[in-house]
């Protein structure tokens, strides 16, 4: 088998074997086959795309390219969830809590990332002394003992995926399903997932921008699981203004707090209710939707979710009085609110433009060895179909400088406003499970 | 500029400035841009393709890579041929002479090449004392003083092209039109050319099996030559059976002499004239393809083409007894018939399968670093539409071992005899100019 040939097999729209794919990933990873052999492939598939045993196949391939976790020492069915990314997204700070309060387990791996804000394991750390360093012991122990641990990614899973998606990132290759579907899942599989719910993000501040695409991937990474035995569900939410108010590290853990004591936003709430709701289903604690979604609901209203979060964060060395005293998390030295300019019906929270503003104040990592500032962000205080006053705020600046004076110039561009009413949109598109695609 | 932005442009359709032409090549050849990029953007100009601007850009870019020859020490036009390549193509041996006994200044550099037979350096190597290494002196005071010289290719033009083909060779990126057009038409403008005349080859043992994408290729070529103010003329010829009868390096020597004489194969000496009174009249040197093809005829006739080689032959070191005793080329050992297994016409000779037995028997290089036996090789005595009897020769192996049985088998496979009379194939399928195309 000579790489080259595989790359012309793709061009012309050939189908990859098991075999070919094998051939094509080890020997990438073990350097017998060069990075531009490797980038031409890609920019093939960009082309012509993979079916879906194609991409059940590379998966495979991606995950046996490293280390797997092992989660059979932890009691029940792991569900692992999985958001492609957005701006303001607090989903699995409430999702842990939550769904563990339920009974249910989560030992979630999670990531820094790169992006507005930082990953799940940057928002946890604004939490003093909270560690996201356990051992594989402490780590199987704690989510047997309170049902829940967020511990950092391992750098031994999915060799393959990391190499190949670094090259994807400076080739131009990033966007092609069947490569990100197969990136996602190997991460989720490789560490150990029995079932996995994903959140698909879509409109303006997504990758995935055009709904079509969003359900697209949903269904490529659906049908991976089918193939690969990991029950999968996929609900495809919309990312065209930030979800929840909070865009910021210290800010979100903030707002996760008053989503799991039910003051929370309503989309933000409404979401957790849903992928949790999947996710009680898929582990076998309710027997359908709707009565996993009463379940994740009593939770919070008895308070059994926050509490849940509290047991959380004292197991992992957190101060766990913020829970009740949140100035104990970073806070920034200065708020600047951005005011409207005139009256009217907010009609478009630009969420990727936010979300840029968040990043311009410290929020974000521009490149991996970047320093962030937890305590930096953006709280808007309007969304879509608001009403609005001139000169009331439209959001609240969170800087460690004064001078925002560019940021806030270009948050306030962030939105518009227009005199006649307009309707927030719809928050859940749909969902795409092996039975195939719900739209709305 | 990002080298990632322009794949993506390239990628998502985008028209590449003049600038971003520049940006990439010049970003490639000083290792500022690393293969794996030039790969995907190699393979997204693959799907994408490139407009005729782009195209000439790109050339002019190849072109400024490296050296150019000054070919303005020698009085009159110079214009070069370049044929796509194909099976037991003899033209340039022909065409040299031929148009150097017309006045018209022949100054080519050509290649060795890879392939079924050598490059032209190699075919004319298997004259004995011949050498293609003069200085750029001898080169010019040569073509000024006899009309004629032929000499290695200077690895310090067109580096660019270089490093690009290798790369494209081992990415499955070599097959778009755009590319291969800019290819030919720098290393043709780096050679100094003022003008040129392109040959490209259709059909099976081409690299452009279909007609409509010889044609294509061809309109790219003249367009990249308009921009670059080098008129050209393209003609697109037959190659899904070998053109003559001789495939092999010295083999095609001898069949040139002949051709030379007025006694050579009827399809070799129509094309040559073809391609010749193209060279003519881009010269000057004759009005009309008509006149022009009347003075080449002339000069075939009175013996002073033949006498163009001889003095060519002799002014570069080699025996010019060959022209007149050819014995004294290389001879190979063996000389073994292969028979038809039955009477009929032949419908098919395939190029390409021709072209792998005098490959398999030692004509061709397989690698760069391949050592090439100038005296085997194959010799067909029928070609398509040709009367055969059963147990009449096809063809004759020319060998330098005995066991030719496996060469042989293929090589008579390679022929078709139907029982129905068979016609040979239009050898001329038209033609391009900056006027436009003419089919037929």
């Amino acid at each position: 088998m000579r790489a080259v040939d595989l790359i012309r097999k793709k061009r012309d729209g050939g189908t990859h074997t098991a075999e070919e794919l094998r051939f094509l990933i080890q020997g990438y990873v073990a350097g017998r086959i060069p990075d531009y052999q490797m980038a031409a492939w890609a920019m093939a598939v960009y082309f012509r795309g993979m079916t879906d045993e194609e991409t059940a196949y590379l998966t495979q391939e991606l995950v046996a390219s490293g280390e797997t976790v092992d989660l059979s020492p932890i009691a029940g069915v792991k569900v692992d969830k999985h958001s492609t990314g957005g701006v303001g997204d607090t989903t699995t700070l409430v999702l842990g809590p939550l769904v563990a309060s339920a009974g249910v387990p989560v030992a979630k791996m999670s990531g820094r990332g790169l992006g507005h804000t930082g990953g799940t394991i940057d928002k946890l750390e604004s939490i003093p002394g909270f560690t996201t360093e356990l051992t594989p012991q402490q780590f199987v122990d704690q989510v047997n003992r309170i049902k829940l641990a967020v511990v950092g990614q391992s750098a031994k899973l999915t060799p393959a995926d990391k190499l190949l998606y670094a090259l994807r990132d400076v080739t131009a290759t990033v966007e092609s399903i069947p490569l990100i579907a197969s990136s996602v899942m190997s991460k989720k599989i490789a560490a150990g997932a029995d079932a996995i719910v994903l959140d698909v993000k879509t409109g303006e501040g997504a990758f995935m921008r055009e709904e079509a695409d969003a359900f697209a991937l949903a269904r490529a990474m659906v049908a991976i699981g089918e193939r690969l035995g990991r029950r999968t569900v996929a609900v495809v939410s919309d990312m065209s203004q930030p979800l929840g108010y909070a865009v910021g590290n210290a800010l979100e853990v903030r707002e996760a707090i008053d989503t799991l004591a039910g003051r929370g936003p309503a989309d933000l709430t409404e979401l957790c209710l849903v992928l949790g709701a999947h996710m009680l289903v898929l582990a076998g604690a309710a027997p359908d939707l709707e009565a996993a979604r009463a379940i994740l609901t009593r939770n919070i209203e008895t308070g059994a979710a926050l509490e849940a979060f509290r047991r959380f964060v004292a197991a992992q060395g957190g101060d766990a009085r913020i829970v009740d005293e949140p100035d104990r998390l970073p806070q920034a030295a200065h708020q600047i609110p951005v005011l409207a300019p005139k009256r009217g019906y907010v009609s478009r929270v630009a969420a990727r433009e936010v979300g840029e503003c968040a990043m311009l104040l410290g929020a974000g990592r521009e490149t991996k060895e970047s320093a962030i500032d937890l305590a930096v962000g953006v709280v808007l205080r309007k969304k879509v179909g608001d009403r609005v006053e001139a000169g009331e705020p439209l959001a609240v600046i969170h800087a460690n400088r004064p001078d925002v004076d560019a940021v806030a110039a270009r948050l306030v561009r962030a939105f518009a406003i227009s005199d006649e009413p307009a309707f927030p949109p719809p928050l859940v598109r749909g969902r795409v499970t092996e039975e195939g695609e719900v739209r709305g």
